[in-house]
């Protein structure tokens, strides 16, 4: 990476959609295509809570392309007098832009979201093969993640 | 438990709180009072996400009390053809009216709303100890879960 290759990270745009955003998302898990209504829709939906629900993304400058990205919610409690929680969901990097902290970059930008907005804690679920990745950006194991599908 | 002895599993309402429903959460974790003002303002920021954020409670009819509660909120994601997951939170059933399967009447309403919500999955976190309960209510085990406290 030379110096003038920037890899910020952003929230997410509309555009994103057209700069490979849903394809990412078809490397973490079954993601078939979205229609433009459909995007924007959810877009808008998303958008409405706020700083409450924050999508963000990472750019690559040079491709146009959406190689990272993560989400964060905040969940509104009474316990902890009347805390809130931060839940990062839906973390992937672009397999081909692996190896440059991406992950990292991403994850602490949502943990760092999560803080600002007054959270007592931030959790996430992962499979035990991600786990030593999240102990390197400060989470430790605490439960289990229990799932009930419907489909 | 007579048969005149309903223990039905309603909406939380404001009056609630006069009914013991922060008591109720301090035997799950840490949660100091909170005055009626703190309660009413996060009342009604978790009543403005509608159906999106739902709180259920069993009321003893009886002592007037609320001896099990449960919550569960509606996140809205892309993947998954613009899915959306149900997140169940804070379950805990008064230490005096164990075995009566409170717990399990609050997790099948919290499962059923998520479902009608057009769900394709519910997830929860618990510790280890009450994983056969949750396998009792039809789910399985999936990840770790991950945490950071900011406090």
């Amino acid at each position: 990476m030379d110096a003038e290759h920037k890899l910020e990270v952003r929230k997410l745009e509309i555009l994103d959609k057209s700069k490979g955003f849903i394809e990412l998302l078809q490397q973490l898990t079954i993601c078939d295509s979205v229609s433009d209504k459909e995007f924007e829709e959810r877009f808008q939906e998303i958008n409405s809570y706020g700083d409450d629900h924050l999508i963000c993304v990472i750019e690559d400058d040079r491709s146009g392309k959406i190689i990272a990205t993560g989400s964060v919610f905040i969940e509104k409690k009474f316990l902890r007098n009347c805390g809130k929680v931060g839940h990062i969901e839906d973390v992937v990097v672009d397999s081909a832009a692996r190896g440059m902290q991406l992950g990292k970059k991403i994850i602490d930008f949502l943990t760092d979201h999560a803080h600002s907005m007054g959270c007592y804690k931030v959790i996430l679920d992962c499979s035990l093969e991600n786990k030593a990745f999240y102990e390197k950006c400060g989470y430790k194991q605490k439960e289990v993640q229990m799932v009930k599908y419907f489909i």
